[in-house]
């Protein structure tokens, strides 16, 4: 059986990873693709990688005839994305990457993002989307939310051991990593080749980053009280992988043992032999995510690593992967595909 | 059904790209991979990208049983290739990724490479793997000799306009940018990414560079007549990706429409507009090829660029094209993903 | 003796860079930096990497009193820049960074532009800026015009042969491939690192790059008659360097020795020993510019490369250079500093 | 009054770094250099960007005439140094840029070597050459020990915060970031371009770097007790540069006073306002160490940032501007060169 779907927001990178993913799904059509700037534009003169493919033309989200779709994709900007999803028929089923339904609190919302939210209604009936976590709410889901790709990374490498009580919860440091597809195609000066080659530096320093209303949220709602982690990213001059090197304090040994048991039956979650660090190089372009647990040379204290590609398993992946539990389909359809290295 | 292949010299870079895209390949199974050097090792201590895949341990050739073997990948050094060819099964059907068995004239070959060639036997039978023209006789062969890297990129800018006479043949100037993974996973000072980063320059120049003896193979039989061409290669700092530029005297016009109606039906070479120019970045991890041509402000001459990955269109991709023919697959089976962007 | 002079668009690349040069120059004091947006801001918000040096607050060019200055570099965008010098003092010393005053026909620069010339008064008195063949001039002049980063490349690489007539004439191909930060600080989508970073493509093609203008006013004059060069110009993913290789008929032996004799007493001028060819990466952050000659495997053929660094020799070095002669100082002063490799 | 140095291992980054900063110098003399396997190659075919210097052909050291030396900078392998150091005239001065000197304790040294010291004696007399804290034991020494490239940067972070007593001395995690060139000229897979770029991994992790011998002797001597630091370096794609991202337990605005006021004096260290992150690419190619300071969003936690160069500032930098106090010349001579960006 065949899946119509639309993606809203193709011209964006997470747009056309979804694309590159689902001509890889069997089952999966891609019947529109909206661009609001770019509406009338082949997607071949948008994204000339994907000239090969017969794909629709972009067009504006008005134009979409939505009784024809299964599953719509919405790869919007913030704030856009509610606006939309708000307006879209209220049966329809929806994959969101913005962070407009990450957070349940509207107060947590506003705190992080700076507005009043304008879809209260959608915002409550939103799963948060971190598939290994939340299969079943995702599968009879209408709307989930897509996690921020830093959220996703720091969860995979903490979570378990947040829930196992195995490490200090008021000691947590999250030092991450990310590459620069990450903030998107925007035109930013700091984004420029020129800038940002031979270049590294960190940002919303002071535990500032958005994603930490996720980390809020989905960590203390484990531990079933407040734990509040430190969080500094850092922009790396390459295009795509995040890795987060975690700070705890544990038994290193048996904080490996828990994600190992954690993980043992997930398809796209690796963890390493114990003492090995993985690389953003070998994840890249895929839908995997390598997990490393090393003991500190003081005694108690243990580092975590966690390497995936922000827009495949951090982003487009990850909203692949909930649309197949969504639509009844296999989780790992489409998904498959080893990383590109070198 | 299912085809049995093994790879020798799984352990470089076309060795592991050969496992990538066989992973997306539905009736082909790897039941032996080489790495002399390696043998006892998992491929995931060798490409940790390739962790997630259910691998044989890396072994020793003379360990492989060919006899359960229905096709063999031989991804081994020059030289080295044409020794192990000689020893293997005659009957295996064998994709040689080396430089070994794409000349012809064993004069020529050691003119080329330096050394007497040490498999005249194989050498006589090789067909010349360059899909999209020699079809047939790949369909039928038992050994074929993958093509150079570069020695594919121009072909396909060129092939068509010389069968068609649509060119001067004496005035054919091919500058080429290659990236440093065509050097293979050896240690040499100037692949070093201290060394080549931020840097730039042409090698093997003065028209030395050893796909020569391709071009004037191919290029003289194409024309009936001795055709020598400019051949200048230049290292970028990338990882993947080679981009022609070829400087021709002739019609822009009929130049492009030649080679948009050679092209017209192949899956993997993609005519771009006339006066459009591609990008490597738009075919990387992909078999695709892009195309462009546009007129100089000169009358009568022309520039054709071609862009394709040196591993996957210009190496493992290709014999994986030629494999899929010589069992009876679909061509372009497991080859269709698109390429990685950004 | 003390000269202070101004920069005006000191918040460009060009103008980071000269404030870098005179910082080592021991006789040349910054006294005025103009950013009309970022008026009012310091150098250091500007350019971090110049917060150590004391510095003028960047201001508006009217807030500058012309009278204290010696000499004004203007590193403003084409057709500001032609309005601004338009105004300037008639007696105030100027090395124009921008494209404005580099060609002497108006006719040619409206074509190549687009626009009629708005200081026909002081196109008329400039000096065309290559230092190495214009020093007498230079040395009296008001005005110079600073070359095009991609036309002094070309020119290094060519004039000598022009001059000596050991080339032929019509058969002049420069394939040139550049560095990001020749584009400037503007926020551009192909500028991004996400875009750039393993790409590689041609653009302006078909000999369409506005410095052609250069070339065929600066050849024509050499030889005393038209001549017309094939130029495709390519952008690279670094940050500063260009590569012209280039394409010539004529003996490869009496190329090298015609280039080697006419450089042989210029400071920033090496010509490498015969049959090597030089990386962008040994000139990168330095005024040197390195070039190479080979025969090619043709009878009567040649290449030759020439590489420098864009913001350098190819622009803020030459205009420091330039200022220098025009100043009385000596030629090489501040800019003998050594490449930075790796 | 000019001073004859001798450069021991030129044929190394740290070596050519040497050269390339030696240049700028006003009143030293480069007399000679050494390359044990390069011996008899001129600099300019181990190191073309150095094509346009007057230099001494590679020797080896048995072929240098020390009576002549003023002073050796001696840029060899560990091990290779000490042997070769305590062969030297007992009377030269020396400035070593291996670790071989850096460690008092001889068992603390076999602890992170693996070997035993051969050169007791000379290192008995060794004075640690971070410049900014001994200044007065380096400007009459005989032999100064570089520091580590990743101990100068965390302890430009961390030393006068231990002085002052404003952090827990038991909670410091020094998470860095290093530059390729750090690893030196060496053949290693993980160095090649092609593993390297669009990577991002950590090494040595568990704190188990050598570098560590040195955090603990100097952090340990300034708090007069034990103080273990957490150390996790990570290799970045890029050449050069090192930042090191400290988190520590204090307050963040007395940290920062703590800071600005301990380096108000110092010419190559610079300290950002409050809530600045610096940046690699804003120090490369330069003496210069940007320092930041954040609070962290959890009371009585803050973040601080070190960057720099870690072939200048964190090597060859250093080791002038220790041979600067050595020799009686002004300590920033020749090392006041802005950064290179972009």
């Amino acid at each position: 059986m065949t899946h119509n779907v639309a993606i809203l927001g193709a011209s964006g990178y997470t747009g056309a990873e979804l694309v590159r993913l689902i001509a890889q799904h069997p089952n999966i059509d891609i019947k529109a693709l909206s661009g609001e700037r770019k509406a009338g534009m082949a997607m071949a003169d948008v994204f000339p990688h994907l000239r090969h493919m017969d794909l629709p033309i972009l067009c504006k989200i008005d134009e979409i005839d939505f009784s024809q779709i299964d599953l719509c994709f919405c790869a919007l900007p913030h704030k856009t994305s509610q606006e939309v999803i708000a307006a879209l028929p209220k049966d329809l089923k929806i994959v969101d990457l913005s962070a407009d339904f990450r957070l349940r609190d509207p107060d947590e919302y506003e705190k992080w993002y700076g507005n009043k939210h304008a879809a209260l209604a959608q915002q409550g009936e939103a799963v948060y989307g971190l598939t290994e976590f939340y299969r079943d709410e995702i599968r009879g889901a209408r709307l989930v939310a897509g996690t921020g790709c830093n959220a996703a990374t720091g969860q995979f490498a903490l979570r378990p051991l947040i829930s196992a009580g195995v490490i200090d919860l008021d000691e947590i440091i999250l030092d991450l990593k990310c590459a620069v597809s990450g903030a998107g195609r925007s035109l930013k000066e700091n984004l420029l080749h020129a800038e940002l080659s031979e270049g590294y530096n960190a940002y919303a320093i002071g535990s500032t980053h958005r994603h930490l209303g996720e980390f809020d949220q989905e960590f203390s709602k484990l531990a079933g009280r407040p734990v509040k982690v430190q969080f500094t990213p850092h922009l790396m001059p390459v295009n795509r992988g995040i890795l987060a090197t975690v700070y705890v304090k544990g038994d290193a040994q048996v904080i490996h043992d828990t994600l190992a048991v954690a993980y043992a039956d997930e398809p796209f979650l690796q963890v390493l032999p114990f003492g090995e660090a993985p690389s953003t190089h070998h994840v890249r372009g895929s839908n995997y995510c390598h997990i490393g647990v090393a003991a500190d040379r003081i005694e108690g204290r243990a580092i975590v690593f966690a390497a995936l590609d922000n827009l495949t398993k951090g982003s487009s992946g990850q909203a692949l992967q909930n649309a197949n539990l969504m639509l009844g389909e296999k989780e790992e359809e489409g998904l498959t595909m080893a990383p590109l290295f070198p």
